[in-house]
């Protein structure tokens, strides 16, 4: 009826299709957020959308195909973050503050779906655990690569742990998905420029702690080595 | 037989009932981060130290009940270590270095145990969570504490957050127990060296990331208040 559409008949289709695709995926991260990745069903993701079985395995054609698509969209996005600041061509310290500030917005922004990738991402089995796997290095490499610069640089410590700094700024900023509590006082944009503001002063901070004279029994602890 | 013995005739039972008692909180730490707690049943903590069902109810009184023994019996030892090196009566600084760095090497020795604490003490109820719960925020109260002493002090940067400052530098800490492999190549010590400096610098770092000129567009998220 609709005469005068200039899209081509497929589109309207298609455009369907693409929607109940993203609406599937939405109701998969709820799904799996609250029931954990194991003990949910895609039957249960089907119901929450009002599919029946037979359509819903156009949409889903296995339960890890979704994980793996949920995972591998979030990926994408924080891809894009990485791109939009390295393209900002910064110097290391506003280079990081700048992409933990963002991705720390993207956190609170889509905290279940993050949640899940931290606690379900070990479900992924074959190929898709792969591609996972090397997008989560891909990840992490970008932190890193900032403060082995800047450590290069000499803006850090000559002595700082590049591996352990990366692992920490990239721990505190994970830890939002663990504190924050949409009801609370605090404002996103605080959270994210102070989280950032954290992660860069544990990487950039030029004093030491001073000596603290200790017995050497002090320091030693069962069954660990070093 | 043992005529000599000077122990009571009930002592050396006690002391059998006391080692199985402590054999069976391993046996269950053990089980429960395998299965996950919801997912374990407390026969399978008995078939791995052998007790069969009857004599099983004498260690155990409820599955709820091993979980909250689990936690209790960590909290006591993290608040040996809280104390201890409060009775060194440091600045806050040294103060703050010493407790994480004990920290992190009580967590790399205790490893499931901790783990167990970040993902499963949500399965607690009723007295049980209110008093892990109680443990939790003195926990999280005694790092808090040394950062707003030192704020108060004028020792940390003036506009600190003194609580998200807590929440980061715990997160940094207890990121050991995400990505420490026993079989890598770092020594604990160094680790928690390194840990526990990385954490004090986010605290007491004094500069600031200079300010990045950035369009309105950048700084927007759907979705977030602030």
């Amino acid at each position: 009826m609709p005469a005068k559409s200039t899209n081509s008949p497929k589109q309207p289709l298609a455009t369907a299709r693409r929607n109940r695709d993203a609406e599937v995926l939405r109701a998969a991260i709820e799904v799996f957020s609250e029931k954990g990745y194991s003990a949910a069903s895609v039957q249960e993701v089907g119901d929450r959308v009002g599919l029946l079985k037979g359509s819903l395995y156009h949409y889903i054609s296995s339960k890890e195909s979704v994980l793996y698509r949920i995972f591998h969209e979030a990926h994408e996005e924080a891809r894009a973050i990485m791109d939009a600041v390295a393209a900002l061509e910064l110097p290391p310290r506003q280079h990081l503050y700048e992409y933990l500030r963002r991705l720390t917005l993207w956190y609170l922004a889509n905290r279940q779906r993050s949640q899940l990738y931290f606690t379900e991402w070990r479900y992924l089995t074959g190929d898709y655990a792969d591609v996972v796997r090397k997008e989560r290095r891909e990840f992490e490499g970008y932190v890193r690569a900032i403060i082995v610069r800047a450590h290069v640089d000499g803006t850090t410590r000559p002595d700082l742990d590049t591996m352990l700094a990366s692992f920490a700024a990239v721990a505190a900023v994970n830890s939002v998905l663990v504190w924050f509590k949409p009801s609370g006082s605090y404002a996103a944009q605080h959270i994210a420029a102070e989280i950032a503001e954290l992660a860069c002063a544990l990487v950039f901070c030029t004093s030491r702690t001073p000596d603290i004279p200790l017995p050497p029994s002090a320091t030693t602890v069962p069954g660990l080595r070093g």
